[in-house]
């Protein structure tokens, strides 16, 4: 139901709602804040697998609500609320320097790695204290462009839920299961027990992608990147069953995480659904 | 030769060099600034087609110094001025929140699109109308890790020399040919009359990428690439000789500029190298 009154910068609601831009308060409501129309209508469509939405309440100006009156529609179909607020309490709740008009409260949506290893995953993405919020939204982007089964945020990476990230992802956050804070040791063998093959990614591996064959890429397979900065430390590496580098033809040194990871992630999943297609 | 007096931030030297953030300043003045002990090593390497560096002049913190002593004396080696700056200055010509103590002031390094055709390119990327400098710096970063030939930032493509391309490049802005400024009808046209298949990228495209056999990708190749936000015009998609698609296996709607240029740039290097070793 919309609010009678437009809400304003003080109205008590926005208030609250503007508190997850802050870490501590996401973590203790559980809850975040989703920006723009598009990424709104990706979080309303999201099902956890108990079969529930995540969208709490909807903050809009009324310039975003006739300009997006099928989400407001949808919103108010699925009955979530939809306010009305001043241009002004919108642009304290978004986080970008043009706010579209449109902010969502959002109930987390992580959940436990053994939720996804019961799912017997062929494809999982694992970031090592990955720290860039735009870097870890873009390996989310891409993990869910090719179809991989879950993204873990391990160790010390960045929350899923800050603001850059979940821009980053362009509703990708709501379209594949995101692990968030299990140690890096932790989670990598509990994917090794739930029969994953473990491939690092690292500058320094000692073998390369072109090198790997086609059955070592067939199989379920949980691909670990590391720090955009530092790279994997050793005892990272040492957890999995190989370290793989992509190949550098140039001069770079390195390459950027998200870009890796993209090279990575396509040359598995090409390989896997092709398998799938010839059985 | 270093100077004998620590510059301050309202030294004369130190005044001029802080003016080359802005755009319209770099362009008369045809100088731009690099920052951090790695990126300036870097432009240190460099040398044009008529073998001449780039680096004028390198202002550094004591701090610094010591810390990268190497540098200092690669740089006063090559004749070049180093000069000690008080860290206030130093952080005024920096453009990052932790500056690493090193500015350095270039030369513009880009060179005309006819330079590049001369030497018969087989791997050219066009960027055309990309505005995200992070994204045109790991699109440079990532085409001299696959060995390409050179860069075209054609259209209304983002200043090289902004300080968020030069800092996402990571070097690779010295070690390829980039070419700045050119409309991209003509940069294509020069490029396709200069014998290189031209392949566009798009979420639209009819191939996928899959789909372009070893033949296709083996020939000179010129990848186009359109605006993170916007795509490529139909206009621009029509000069290409394919409009080519990076499969999407998942639920993603699109990739990320530079993650999408990845793919393409690894998928056409692998081929073509193996081509000339299979020769």
């Amino acid at each position: 139901m919309s609010s009678p009154e437009l809400m304003t910068s003080r109205s008590p609601r926005v208030r609250s709602a503007r508190k997850l831009a802050r870490r501590a308060s996401r973590r203790s409501e559980r809850l975040f804040l989703v920006e723009g129309p598009h990424a709104v209508r990706e979080a309303l469509a999201f099902k956890s697998s108990a079969g529930e939405g995540c969208v709490v309440e909807v903050f809009a100006t009324h310039d975003a609500e006739s300009r997006h009156a099928d989400l407001c529609e949808a919103v108010r179909g699925a009955r979530t609320a939809w306010h009305a607020v001043a241009p002004e309490a919108l642009a304290g709740l978004a986080q970008t320097v043009r706010p579209q008009g449109v902010v969502a409260v959002c109930r987390f949506v992580d959940v436990p790695l053994d939720d996804v290893i019961a799912q017997r995953p062929s494809l999982v993405v694992v970031c090592a204290d990955v720290r860039d919020p735009g870097n870890a939204g873009a390996v989310i982007r891409c993990a869910d462009a090719v179809g991989a089964d879950a993204v873990v945020l391990a160790g010390a990476s960045v929350d899923p839920y800050n603001g850059k990230t979940v821009r980053a992802t362009v509703g990708s956050l709501f379209h594949l299961p995101v692990v968030s804070g299990q140690p890096v040791d932790e989670a990598v063998t509990c994917l090794r027990d739930g029969g994953l093959t473990v491939l690092a990614a690292d500058g320094d591996g000692t073998l390369t992608l072109d090198a790997l064959d086609d059955a070592a890429l067939a199989r379920p397979t949980a691909w670990l990147f590391g720090n955009e900065a530092r790279g994997l430390p050793a005892e990272h590496a040492a957890l999995a069953d190989s370290v793989v580098r992509v190949p550098i033809y140039g001069r770079a040194e390195s390459l950027n995480l998200a870009t890796a990871a993209a090279v990575c992630l396509y040359a598995t999943a090409r390989v896997q659904r092709q398998r799938r297609s010839d059985r």
